[in-house]
């Protein structure tokens, strides 16, 4: 049997702005990843969140960014690692309340925005998040791209982690993202997506624009919860996978 | 034998803004309680602020506050007693995390400012409070006025409160505390303000302003950790306090 | 002939997050209340809604309130009436940069939220927010409630002032909105809104739920530029003033 | 005759958080660069500042920074062009609100921390700033590092610039300061640092780290003002120049 969970950023509304389809998406997907109050979300929508995904039984994990609202955690920022440590401290235990509060229990850290991208490839950021994850909780499992420098530094620190992938996102060569900055980074035909995803969790193997197939581990695909398609493309994913024999679960319920 | 505990508010320096002489003040005081980023401090300033207690073993409080940093949390705000549970949860989080970090526990919660100040007469806010710390870990005491709704709505949802007073604050009939409003509010001699501690922890009595003899109950002793002579004062209570034969200890010592 | 002026509150998308039709709202009125910062709104929000509003040739104001993003500045704050003034202000002159910098001119200043319902009625507050106006540019002109302490502190020290009437909302016999905790303070049928509109502007007068015509100045009129019905709102409301012989206009061209 | 201004950051205090002797070192000073209340600074330390510069007949102007309270302005983050403009555009009209309500006017414009650091070698960043500034007011001045890209584009847009020099910091055979990651980049014996002032002023002329003479204009000498001995350094270069026979003044005296 093949199984894969599929994951998505959550409770990124703050205060009278509302954003994202959670309470639907919430239907077609195994973890949230609920924003922590510092790129988005604030302690009211935090509340909810956590309360919807347990009422769902999806599984919660944190999702901590950038101290940046206005760029919405998207700007890179010259952090030190300590800093960066520092926040996620900070963000983890500020979800994990809300978890507590519930009676719940919290599954995964995955870093948001530009947080994510530059602890992709700079070692001292993500053992500084790494270390952060573990040192609060050495239980919870680093979600991080497929590959990248986070999981290796969550993987040496001790943690459990989630090599994720994506939909709608070419890969290349070597096993990392097409740069957005490339006109072929994303696809958008949606066949093509769904293909691609299946054929990851599958075979363990994504067709690179270079045109040569390259090994890739799927143990979680990240799906985008705001968009105009957002709710119509995880319905797709999540049909896709089930047509394909793939059981979606959480890390939580496989423990 | 009298015990007691004195708190104080440490941790309120925001980056390159520092404030308080925490490190010195640490050697006086048994319960810290320490800014969670809303009113004052922010991630940094927390992790070194729990190292430092957890150093000199004085015991850990959070002390969240309103989200006004520019107003340091002393602006009273029209909160929904659902707002206030929220940004209590959050606040309580985050410090747990970097007390969790460290290898430490956390022994209470004492809001800060305008939130202590509202919710010494709110009813719905003080349980909304209490609501936010019992829901969290209902080991945590909360700190709270003598005699205040914040502590009566600690004891009804169960938790262990401490009924806190003032050394440089004058009492009325009631036992409550004599408006800043008033002239004669505050003890400005330091020998009147020692002589009124003694007092509190020995007899559980004080001297109001009109006059008459109070019954208190002193588990706490508030001292402020600004201001120029801050440390002189904290040292002097100590000392009267030990000179009394009054044992200093926080309530994890004696749990 | 008679002449009124429409206004509304623009500009308080944040970030990524979005609000309101400002776009097409801008067709239906003569003065847009631009957000600040504090309460909604930013540095790119600003620009962009300043753009849109000269190109429509919509009259422009500052829309200052409270530091308070997550609340909206629907919040009320115990501000000191200094603090009040710094606020509007510094809000005042960051709008007005962007003003400048498109070649346009400032015509108003509308408090936002919990900062206008503060000063309806505390006297010294209002007189703060006159203050700030008047020392920033002595030809805005102050948009307040009809009857209130704000427009009364706008003329005493010199400012024109508008007196603002509400479409959805009742008045009672002292002229007054019925407070939002009264079941009957809306007014929830469109045509009895836009008749009791009209009259105000036709006849300067309104029935009160007390059953009795009250005299009210209607220089502005106020519609609000969120929820699912503002836009249609807003073009009822213009073609209701037209087909009853009322010229639209704002007082930039009257001046 | 020569000519020299003095410039220094100023009101970078925060609510309850004190930084900086600005009283003391407006003694010494002609032109004081104002924070704006993104990396530093609120309303009402603006109002303060302003007043105390225009009581001291120094000359004002802003000093825009990043949207970083937390890290002060000094961490440098992913900018575009446009988030850049229109960040500058409304921190320059904050300020100039309060210099209008206070009678006085605006001198210039200098970017703080990451910002001015970024824009010393980013063009486009550089032309971003120089237009927003242009475009509020192109009376206005723009400080920057001799020879940079924020000056130059300065120049370009046709705002007058004034070429900033630092008493405290080596340069390069080049021209542009040694980077402060090198052991040699700071000069720490005062009469060193006064020397080093005094010719650039006098000869227009540096002695850099690798020995040879380096062509430079120094309009304004930049100074600090926080840190133990800020105010006996803004003394001492005072003094220095005077006694060299250089005179101090702004360029608002020279206009």
């Amino acid at each position: 049997m093949k199984y894969v969970d599929i994951n998505c950023d959550m409770g990124e509304s703050f205060g009278a702005y509302q954003i994202g389809n959670d309470r639907e998406i919430l239907d077609y997907i195994s973890s949230a990843n609920i924003a922590c109050g510092f790129h988005a979300g604030d302690p009211a929508t935090m509340r909810k969140t956590v309360r919807m995904a347990l009422a769902k039984e999806v599984a919660i994990g944190a999702h901590p960014g950038l101290p940046d609202l206005v760029g919405f955690g998207r700007r890179n920022m010259d952090l030190s690692p300590q800093e960066a440590y520092d926040m996620v401290v900070y963000q983890i235990g500020a979800l994990q309340a809300f978890v507590q509060a519930e009676g719940g229990s919290m599954q995964h850290v995955k870093p948001h925005g530009a947080l994510y991208n530059m602890a992709v490839t700079r070692a001292p950021l993500a053992e500084a998040i790494a270390e952060a994850i573990y040192k609060v909780n050495p239980t919870l499992i680093l979600f991080g791209l497929a590959g990248s420098e986070l999981t290796r530094a969550g993987e040496r620190i001790g943690l459990r982690t989630a090599n994720e992938v994506f939909a709608d996102r070419t890969y290349q060569q070597d096993g990392t993202l097409t740069p957005r900055s490339q006109s072929d980074a994303m696809i958008t035909e949606q066949s093509q997506s769904l293909q691609q995803v299946v054929r990851m969790v599958m075979e363990g193997r994504v067709l690179s624009r270079q045109g040569v197939d390259v090994s890739i581990k799927a143990d979680t695909i990240c799906i985008h919860g705001d968009g105009a398609h957002a709710l119509e493309f995880a319905r797709s994913i999540h049909t896709a996978c089930k047509e394909a024999g793939i059981i979606l679960r959480s890390f939580q319920t496989t423990a």
